[in-house]
Order: C-alpha cells, then structure tokens, then sequence
C-alpha cells in the first residue's frame, strides 16, 4: 500500500472478479463482462464513484431480482432515425449498450439515431456509452434520470436525480472530447465515496434533511445534492428527466424508486441516447481537422492566477486512465473489504493481488 | 414615463416601426417581419438584451451589406432526418426559421430532425425558434454560437462565445417549458445593457482584459465573461460551438467576427436545430399528462427560505409576455432615443406614441 488505506489492483484482474460475481447471481457471462467492462472503466479513468464501489448496491438487487439477471431488450416502436426501447428491467450497463448501438445504427443510414429507454436500471458512467460512437466517426450522447436527490433550485426538499449527461466528440491527433457530467454540483457517488471513507464535504455540495447547508456527508445523503450552475444547471437536470424519464415513459423525479433502499420494487429508470453521424454534415477529416485546431487554441489560452493549464472536457480522464492502466487501480480499503465479502457471500474466490506488495 | 426614464410602447407599433427599418435597407416585407417579430417576442418575454436594443446594431451592418438584406437559404446536404443548411450571409432571425421548419419537416416524417447551419448571422433569442415546435406536438431544440468574449474556464482570455441553448417542450394544460439560455453566468447582452444605463454588473459575471474580476460593464465588455456552473458550464459552451460551428462548417470560437467593431467581414455564425416527434416515441396525449404532473408536483416542492416560489424554466418570461401585452413594453430613454435616431438616419417615421402618456 503507497497510501494508507489504498490498495492498486490491476483492471483485469478486478473485471474477471466483478464478472464472476455477476455470473453467480444468473447473469450471462456476455452481459457480465459488459458490466464489469463499465464499472472498470470508470476506475480507470478516475471516476471511482462510478467504478467497483457499485458492486455493493448490484448484487443484492440481483440476488433478490428487483433487477433482471438476463437482460432482454425490446424495441416498441421505431422509425428509421428513432427507436423507443423497453429495457425490461434488465442492467442498466446492458440495456445502454444495446440502445446506443441501435442509436449508432439508425445514424450510419439516416445522420441521427436517437432511443428513448424505459424499463431501465442504474447505467454506471454515461461516457461509456458514448465513447462507443468515436470509432464509428459520430457524436454519441448519452441522458439518464435517476432517483430523486436534488432539490430545484429555490427548493428545500429532492425532486430531481443528479441526471447525468455525457457528450463524445471525435478528433484526429488529438484526443476526443469526452464529456461527462451530473446535474448535481457534484456526483451524489463523491458524496457515498465520502462518507464511506468517513470525510466531510464541502460547503455548496449539499442541504440536509430540513433544508440547511451541510458539509456531513452521511447527513448530505439523507437530505439533497444541489445543481451545478444555479437555476441554469437546475433547468439542465429538469431537461435530461423530460428526454429520459417522460419522453421514454419512465419512471421520473420521485417516482423513480430508489436503488439503495428499496429492494422490492424496480426503478424504471429511463435513458435518452443519440448518434450523430458527422459526415452527413460535413466531410468527416475537415470535421476532425478544425476539432484539432479548437482543442489546440484553447489549450493556448493563457490560465488564469493559480491555474496550470486550460482543459478540455475528457482530458484529465485519459490522464488518469493511461496512468492506471500501468500502476493499476487505486481502491479504498474499505471498498476493498466490501468486494471481498460479496465473494464469500456469493462464492466467488477472491484471487487478486495487491500491485503494490507484487 | 411611470419609471424615470422608461417609457411603454406597444409591442405591435414597436414590430410595424422595426419593420419598415429593416424594409428601408432593402429587406422583404415577410423576412423583416420574422426579425422584428423575433425582437420584439423577446422584449415581450423581458429579455430586453435581445429585444429592439439589437436594432442599432443590425441596421448599420445591413446598411453596408456585411449582411446580406435578402435571405436565400440553400440545402447544401440532406437525408430524411438530417440537413445542412447554408444560410447565405442572411440575417439569423430568418435563416433560423427557415432551418427550424426544415427541422420539424424531417421530425414530422421520421420523429427526429437535426439541421445544421453555417454562414448565417447573431438569431436573437432561441426560443423564437424552439416555441415553433410546440404547436406541432414537438420538442425543439436550438443552439448556436456566437463571438468570442467568454474565457474558457481556468483561461484568462475570451475564447468562446456565451454560445445559448434552448429547449421548448409541450404540456398539456400547463404552460410548455421553454427553456432559453445564454452559457455566461449571465447573457452578454446584460452587460451590453447595463453598459448603455451606465450600471455596474455584479461579482463573478466577468473579468477585464487583464484577467481580473471587474464590476464595470464597459470593462467586462473590452474583457472576458464567465461560463455559468464553473468547468461544467464551459464544458456546455464548448460543445455547444462544436455542434453550431464545426459539425455545420461554420466559424468557431474567435474566428466568428464580431458583429459590433468588423463591419467589414461576414460573421459566419453557425446554429443547430433540433425537433423530435414525440408520438414516435410515446403517445402525445400521455406525454403532455405526465409534463403537467411533473411541472405541478415540482412546484409544490417547500420553497427554501426567503424564495417564494420554485419555479419552473420559461415561467418568469410567460409571466412577463401576459403583463407586458397588457402594459406594453417599457423601454429605456437611451434605447427609444436610439430607436428614434435610426428613423432619422433611415427615412423612417418615429409614430410610436408613449403609452403612459395616452
């Protein structure tokens, strides 16, 4: 252990765990491997929130089927450009795999795909959706809702989810842009990370339960997330619940049952995802050309007192995979534990090694 | 004048007087109609940044032809869901809704329409085009970007322009979200205003041409605004410019021309629209059922204290378009001098009269 309390393990490794865990409980080893690959994936590029930390809250809503082990997708209406989708309550990561490719599909013949999700589960990071359109030379975006933790801005109680959005944009020599975000001023995941490492948050994340500003996380769970950007960030996450939740007719706002404490009855959390095929538009290479040219001159703009460099959306990511990818992944012994005892429940030896201690 | 220095007119004299301006530089009846309307819409809706302010602005640009007077758009590339549309150097109000109807064609056939648009003009206020899918039983969605005055976050320049975004969504019984915003903490158009009635803008809007937080709106004008939401509202601005400017061919970020100090060069503005059929994915009639549950149930969310309201977007401009038909639209002295100035200028009757006078 580098840090005290954190333990690097390689991705593969943690993936064949997660799978084996998923095949325990019924789910078949193609569509394991696709949640594993999602959860890793956000590990890898530092968003931990939305990593491994998730098996927790997966496997019991497994074990007992609030969530369909097998997922089986169907779509219920279509045209050639859009495609409404019932996720049959099957895993989130799965159901977002098949709908994004069905978007990406539509896109090859017509420019545009769009798929509307219901019937739907939690979708681990929406850029692992995305980033499936960059190889085909589109633009992948990618809604979801999700259980009700933000208050509306002016308001004093949860209404809306921290609604994430992820854009994927491609370039030539430059790394693609890879958007990623919640609705929430910060994910609600960073707030279940802190109070599982038992640390405070910072003033502006959260209200408690009455309303109040609050920088204890386990207090910040019980009460809301705030949006991001005030009434504009606000109107953002009200958006990504119409195009996910009523446009797919989901579940939306407080009607989309929550996954960590209830586990009798699914979510039906809705999703919203697109492909845009760019040279419908425009030639593919004069498209990737200038998104070079505008990621270059922003990167040249001067920073700010105090700022290193200006980013682009994605760019910390990719750092933060490539570095993982060689000294492996970073886990909290506590989510550690967590994943060791989910073996011993679910009968899945735990076979990793500490990359450290190696 | 009820107000010192405001004065109330009608929102039709204010549209009849605008439009024999834009007549007077050669433009048709019906295209000065659409740009007069779309002004005055948003004086209407008390977005008086992008009202008839603009006037002084757009008239010596068209009286020299850096615009081009008469709007010819052209379909540079098409598929049934999608299109490019070349706006010719036309004025934006009308290159927008010839570009919004072609969205909502497409949408009408295949449930989506995705437009994009080069070479066209600043297009005043978004929900003019976005509103135009709500009588069709459409979500609409308008973008575009606009000149670079806005620094990328962690940046001490401008780069990107307030590059706005709005989303216009049907309801049943309820009044329709229209959702319409400029990505700065606030409109540049506010500073623009506050510059003109000599007013100071509040912390956190802008920074001078050194980089440093000002509260002088002519400083902030010669400097840089801020992206709204911190690096999230950046990440917003910039895709924004990658869907308006790069997918459509258009300018980008400081290769628009600004429309107030080149009166020589086109600004090459580019926008995106989008309208998504709703049927095609879920029946209208429960579509709208659902808009008007989730907009009554958010707005009994307990108010936090000292807000008397949630509120929900587009309401405060529904609000103000009911009072300000009623009351007509105040304006400032320095805008209705300007207006009156224009008239002498172009050979055109000042024959408004003060509606708080009469």
């Amino acid at each position: 252990m580098t840090e005290t309390g954190v333990v690097y393990y390689k991705a593969e490794s943690l993936k064949e765990y997660c799978t084996k865990l998923f095949e325990s409980v019924g789910i078949p080893n193609d569509q394991a491997c696709i949640i594993s690959e999602s959860l890793v994936f956000a590990n890898l590029r530092g968003v931990d929130s939305h990593g491994v930390v998730r098996m927790g809250t997966y496997m019991p809503r497994l074990k007992v089927k609030v969530v369909e082990p097998v997922t089986k997708v169907e779509i219920e209406r279509q045209t050639v450009s859009a495609a409404l989708v019932d996720g049959k309550n099957g895993m989130g990561a799965v159901v977002g795999s098949e709908a994004m490719k069905i978007a990406i599909d539509k896109a090859a013949q017509t420019g545009i795909g769009v798929v509307g999700v219901k019937h739907s589960n939690h979708f681990g990071t929406a850029a692992y959706f995305t980033m499936k359109a960059l190889g085909k030379d589109m633009v992948g975006i990618a809604m979801s809702n999700a259980p009700s933790s933000m208050a509306p801005w002016g308001g004093r109680k949860a209404f809306l989810g921290t609604n994430p959005i992820s854009i994927s944009v491609p370039a030539a020599e430059c790394l693609p842009i890879v958007f990623d975000m919640a609705t929430s001023v910060v994910a609600r995941g960073k707030i279940i990370l802190a109070a599982k490492k038992g640390e405070k948050i910072p003033e502006g994340w959260a209200i408690n339960k009455d309303g109040e500003v609050t920088t204890d996380a386990q207090e910040a769970l019980n009460g809301a997330v705030l949006p991001f950007g005030g009434p504009k960030g606000y109107a953002i996450a009200l958006l990504i619940d119409v195009f996910s939740g009523i446009l797919s007719g989901a579940a939306f706002g407080p009607h989309i049952n929550n996954l960590y404490t209830n586990l009798s009855d699914p979510q039906n959390v809705g999703h919203f995802f697109m492909a845009i095929d760019i040279n419908k538009f425009v030639d593919i290479d004069l498209f990737k050309k200038r998104m070079d040219q505008m990621i270059k001159e922003i990167k040249q703009v001067d920073p700010a007192k105090g700022i290193k460099e200006v980013l682009v959306p994605g760019e910390i990511e990719f750092a933060t995979e490539k570095q993982r990818s060689q000294t492996g992944i970073p886990l909290n012994r506590v989510v550690v534990d967590e994943l060791k005892q989910l073996g011993e429940e679910y009968g899945v030896d735990w076979t990793l090694s500490d990359l450290t201690l190696s």
